[in-house]
C-alpha cells in the first residue's frame, strides 16, 4: 500500500427533504451573498430553484443567478460567472445540479479571486491559492464532483477538455443529496451517471500496487452494490431505495474512499475526454465504450487485476486461464451496460467513423506521450484501444 | 435507506514515516501549546515520544505531557489532564497511542473549557459546547477513535463505563497513521484490535433498514479484507502491507464510512462494556465473547441479516434453512477468532463464574430497559446472551 492522505471534509446531508436545509447550511459555512449556478430546465421546471431561492430569502441571504450551464461545460460560462460574481460581490457559490454545474461553479470559485485568466489553472501555468467556498445541491448522481476537489472544463477554442485538482480548495463545504430529486432523471442520463461512477472506482482499482486488499474489497463491494441497484433503478425510476443507493455510490466513488493507497490509472478517462470534447457525447456513454475496450486490451497486457475484477465483481468462476476469466468479465460487463441502455462501441454511440488519428493526436498532445499507470500507454496502445472500441 | 449525515473532516495522513509530519500538522491546525497524552511504556521505549517532542521543539511549539493512561481509561486521569491543561494554558491536545489515550484526550478537550464537572457530558446532564482541537498519532488500530467523534470513559467510583458522542466537536483535526508503529504490538493486542474494528462494522451492519445494498456491500467487503489480512498479520507481525490494511480498516470501521443510512445496533458493545468495566478485560476480547453469542441469539430471533452475513462474509453456501446458514456463519466466525487467539466464551476470557445477575443489572441501569435495535433486548434477552457466552 502506498502512502496516502484521505481528506473528505465535505458535510454530506443525505436523504428525503434535505434540500429544505440549504439556507441553513449556507449560513453555517458563512455564505452571505450567494451565486446560484444551474443548468437547463429541470431545476427550474421542478420548482427546486424557486424553493431554494425562497429559503435563502427567508434566511436573508442575498443571491444572484447563473443559469444555462451545458453538459461538458465550457469556458465562456466560467468567464460569465466570474464577471457576475465580481460585480455582485458574491462570497459563496451554490451549484444546483450535477457535475457540469458543480465543475463550472468550482472554476468560478477559484477564478473570482485570481487576477489572471482562470484557464491558467487548467494548463498548469498557475496554481490557485484562494477560492470562494461552495456548497452543492446535487440533482444528478454521476460525476462525484460534490465530494471531490476536481473540476473538468472544456476550452471552446481548440476543444481542450482539461481538469484541475485542488482538494484543499475546491472540495464543497457541504453537499445536499435528496434521492427524490433524481426520480425524474431520464433513463439515458441515469445510465450515463451509473457508468461514470463505476469508472471512477475502476480508475482507482486498476493498479499494480501490492497489499491493498481492504481498498480492493471496498471497491469491489461498491461496484457490486451499484450493479444490483442499477438494474433495479432502470426498471423502477421512482424507487427511492434504488435511487438512494446509486446516489450515495456516486459520491463514494469519487471522494477518495475507494482505492486509498493505490496508484490510480485514469487512462480511460483521458481516452474518453477526447471523444466527448470532439463529438460532444455524454461522458458516461463515452466511458461505456472506452472502458470495456481498455479492459480487453489489459486482458492481453496485464491480466492479473482484470481476472480478480472478473471473479469478485462479475462472479466469473476461478480458472487457470486468467485471460479467459478476464475476457468473460468484460463480456459480462458489456452485457450489463447494454442492459442499462449504454453503448459499448463507437457505432452504438452514434459515431460511425471516428477519427482515430485525431483522437490519438489530441490525447497525447493534451496528456503527454504516455498515459495511465496500470500499463503505460503510448500512441500505439491508445490507438489499439480506440480500435477495439470501433469493432 | 434512512436519512443520514456523513461528515468525516479529519485529515488522515497515512503511511511510512508520517509521524515526522506531526509538528507541521499541529501548526496547520493552529496548535501553539500542546498537551501530549500517552499511555504506558511503548511510546516511550520505542523513542516515538522523544521524536515527536523534538519535532515540536524544532517547530517552536510548546508542550506539556500527560502519561500513564491505562486501558479502559478512567476519570481520574481526565481530571488530572483538565487541571494540567488549564494550568499550562494548553490550546491543542496531541494523543499518541490508541483508543484509550485518544478517548482520554477527547474528554480533556471538552473538559478544559467547561466550568462544571466533565462527567456531566457522559451522564447527559450537560452537552459540550466547546472543545480544544486535537490531532492524533495513532499506534494501535482498534477503537477507531482517531476518526470518530466519540469517547468512552469509565467512572472508577461505581464502575460506570459511559460514552459521549459529539461528532462536530470531538473528531480529531488530523490523524497520523504509520503502520510501522504497529509492528511491535503484541499478538494479543493486535487480535483485540481486529475484533474491535470488526465489531464496529457489525454494529452498523446489523439493522432492519431496507434498501442499503451499497452500504451493506461496503461493510461486507471491509470485513472480508480484515479477515484475510488478520490471518496474515498474526503470522507476520512485521508485514507492512498486512499492518497497513488492518490499520486503515480500523478507521473505516468507525469514521462513518460503513453503514450509512442504517439504524445501528450497538447492543453487543453495551453488553461488553459491562464486562470490561467489572472484570477489567480487554474490550476487544470481551467483544469476541459477546458478538458470537449475540449472533447465536439472533439466529433464532431475527435471522435474515445473519444469514446474509454468513453467506457474503463467511462464504456459507445459500440454503433454504436460513437458521442453519446463520449458525454456520457463527461457527466460522468463532473458528476465525480462535485462529487469531481470541476467546469466545467467558471461561476462555478467564472469567470462570461471571456474575450474570450483576451484568444484567448494571447494563439496564446504565442503558435503560431495552437495548439494541436489530432486536430490542429486555433483561431476559440480555441474560440469555450472557448465558450463551457462558456455555
Amino acid at each position: 500500500m502506498n502512502n496516502f492522505i484521505f481528506y473528505s471534509p465535505t458535510e454530506f446531508v443525505f436523504g428525503k427533504g434535505t434540500e429544505m436545509r440549504t439556507a441553513e447550511m449556507v449560513a453555517k459555512f458563512h455564505g452571505t451573498k450567494v451565486m446560484i449556478v444551474y443548468g437547463g430546465g429541470s431545476a427550474v421546471k421542478s420548482g427546486l430553484l424557486d424553493r431554494i431561492k425562497e429559503l435563502l430569502d427567508k434566511a436573508h441571504i442575498a443571491h444572484v443567478e447563473l443559469g444555462g450551464v451545458q453538459p461538458n461545460p465550457t469556458d465562456p460560462k466560467v468567464y460569465e460567472g466570474i464577471e457576475l460574481g465580481r460585480a455582485a460581490n458574491v462570497d459563496f457559490l451554490l451549484p444546483v445540479g450535477g457535475g457540469s454545474v458543480i465543475d463550472t461553479a468550482k472554476a468560478i470559485a477559484c477564478g473570482i479571486p485570481y487576477e489572471g485568466d482562470f484557464w491558467d489553472f487548467f494548463t498548469g501555468k498557475s496554481v490557485p491559492e484562494k477560492a470562494l467556498r461552495l456548497g452543492v445541491v446535487l440533482t444528478i448522481p454521476a460525476a462525484g464532483s460534490e465530494g471531490s476537489g476536481n473540476t473538468v472544463i472544456t476550452r471552446t477554442d481548440g476543444l481542450r477538455k482539461l481538469s484541475l485538482r485542488t482538494p484543499e480548495l475546491l472540495r464543497p463545504a457541504f453537499a445536499i443529496m435528496n434521492p427524490e430529486l433524481t426520480f425524474t432523471l431520464p433513463a439515458w442520463q441515469t445510465a450515463c451517471g451509473i457508468t461514470d461512477m463505476m469508472a471512477h472506482i475502476m480508475e482507482r482499482y486498476f493498479s499494480n500496487t501490492e497489499d491493498v486488499d481492504v481498498p480492493d474489497r471496498m471497491c469491489e463491494g461498491t461496484l457490486k452494490g451499484i450493479i444490483t441497484e442499477a438494474l433495479r433503478v432502470m426498471k423502477e425510476p421512482y424507487n427511492y431505495g434504488a435511487r438512494a443507493n446509486i446516489m450515495w455510490a456516486g459520491t463514494i466513488a469519487h471522494n477518495g474512499t475507494c482505492g486509498v493507497g493505490c496508484e490510480e490509472d485514469w487512462a480511460s478517462h483521458f481516452l474518453e475526454h477526447e471523444i466527448s470534447a470532439i463529438y460532444d457525447v455524454s461522458h458516461g456513454a463515452g466511458l461505456a465504450v472506452i472502458f470495456p475496450a481498455w479492459l480487453t486490451y489489459m486482458a492481453e497486457h496485464n491480466v492479473k487485476k482484470v481476472a480478480q475484477f472478473a471473479k469478485r465483481v462479475w462472479d466469473v468462476p476461478e480458472s487457470d486461464d486468467k485471460r479467459a476469466m478476464a475476457l468473460e468479465g468484460v463480456a459480462r460487463m458489456k452485457s450489463f451496460l447494454h442492459e442499462i441502455g449504454m453503448p459499448t462501441t463507437f457505432k452504438e454511440l452514434g459515431i460511425e467513423h471516428p477519427d482515430i488519428d485525431l483522437l490519438v493526436q489530441k490525447l497525447h498532445e493534451n496528456k503527454g506521450e504516455l498515459v495511465g499507470n496500470y500499463v503505460r500507454l503510448d500512441r500505439n496502445a491508445t490507438r489499439e484501444i480506440y480500435e477495439i472500441a470501433n469493432r
